[in-house]
């Protein structure tokens, strides 16, 4: 679902730091919780002298560009979320020295596919069991339903 | 008017395969109809180790990342889109063993422009002789005007 | 505030060319105002045969994708802006015999931060202190106060 693009600048990070970042980040996503191969990360050396900040080459900024589909972050965790995000990359820019920036988009849920499916609704049968088996598959209409099915929402204990 | 990034493992596509797919991808959007250079292709290579999916590193997967400008595609037919898309794509990802996943974005119509032109109104005479010229290139205030043209919309026959 | 990915044939700006380009463009914005440091310009080379346009391989083609975040330009001035940004380019395209294209997107202001700070408001006092300091940092309530602040709107002289 979200589609990370991380431009640092070149031999920044081995590849024993990629790992660790991409691991960092997906796991806050895991915890929404969503499945864990909905996180796609693309790391994207920037050779030196190709990256401006205010007009001058800056060949310490690490630059990342977030597409988030699946889901539309609710206004009140807005400012919390951005922060949690900020927490999980800090070890790889603001303890290196660093600059970073950060900012997401939030793009169709429904112009998004997956192994040629698109992607089941929102704690839907079909969603849990992709989290279970970590892969895209096709799905029945019946697994479109949700975990949870109350038919006729009301007052009474379920 | 769509940008399309594809994201794929180095040395996965021949410059054949480039060529074939893309060409393929510009007759689906051509059939709408949009002036084919209003489609813009552009792979990006990226070396082992440097996309992850699901916190691991995945080197057989393409993320195609669309931005649709021209155009919002209508409700009815989203699902109907994306499928055609992958059909388009399946040929160079599914028929090869990766994984794939496609997303895309809608993006402001008006803030767009080629050759320092704003694309001309949907089915107005400029865009028809953009289609015939396959080039964009300045174009006046009659041009904007519809092809079929009806001052006032009613139930005569026209 | 704006991300600009400049994609441009191998070997078509020296380092000098994307300096002075970087600066024209970094300049537009200064002059809204904002601070300069939001200005992010990454260019990006594409190698000959992985640009299509139209279906065919096109080595002279600049795709400049932006994303603005900070301002959503008010519609009376869309076209101006565009304008603007095509202005600023030109040398770099047009007066090289190079096609170009322009899009851009407007993403969420409340998903961005900047040293994992969020922006703050608009002519606020914090960010009068970023432009002078040029960079971003931590930043009291008092200063997401506007610089001039007017409690009880109304026709009275200020």
């Amino acid at each position: 679902m979200p589609l990370w693009k991380v431009y640092h600048p070149e031999g920044l990070y081995t590849a024993e730091d990629k790992k660790a970042l991409a691991v960092r980040i997906t796991n806050i996503y895991a915890s929404i919780p969503l499945p864990k191969f909905y996180v796609v990360i693309i790391f994207e050396a920037t050779p030196k002298g190709s990256c401006f900040v205010g007009g001058e080459p800056h060949d310490k900024f690490v630059r990342f560009k977030i597409d988030q589909i699946a889901r539309t972050v609710p206004g009140p965790v807005r400012e919390w979320w951005l922060k949690a995000l900020d927490k999980a990359v800090a070890p790889f820019v603001k303890d290196r020295g660093c600059d970073w920036e950060i900012s997401i988009d939030e793009t169709p849920s429904d112009l998004w596919s997956l192994q040629g499916e698109l992607a089941p609704p929102f704690e839907s049968r079909a969603e849990k069991r992709w989290v279970e088996e970590n892969k895209a598959s096709p799905y029945t209409l019946d697994e479109k339903l949700p975990i949870k099915l109350a038919l006729t929402p009301g007052l009474a204990d379920r």
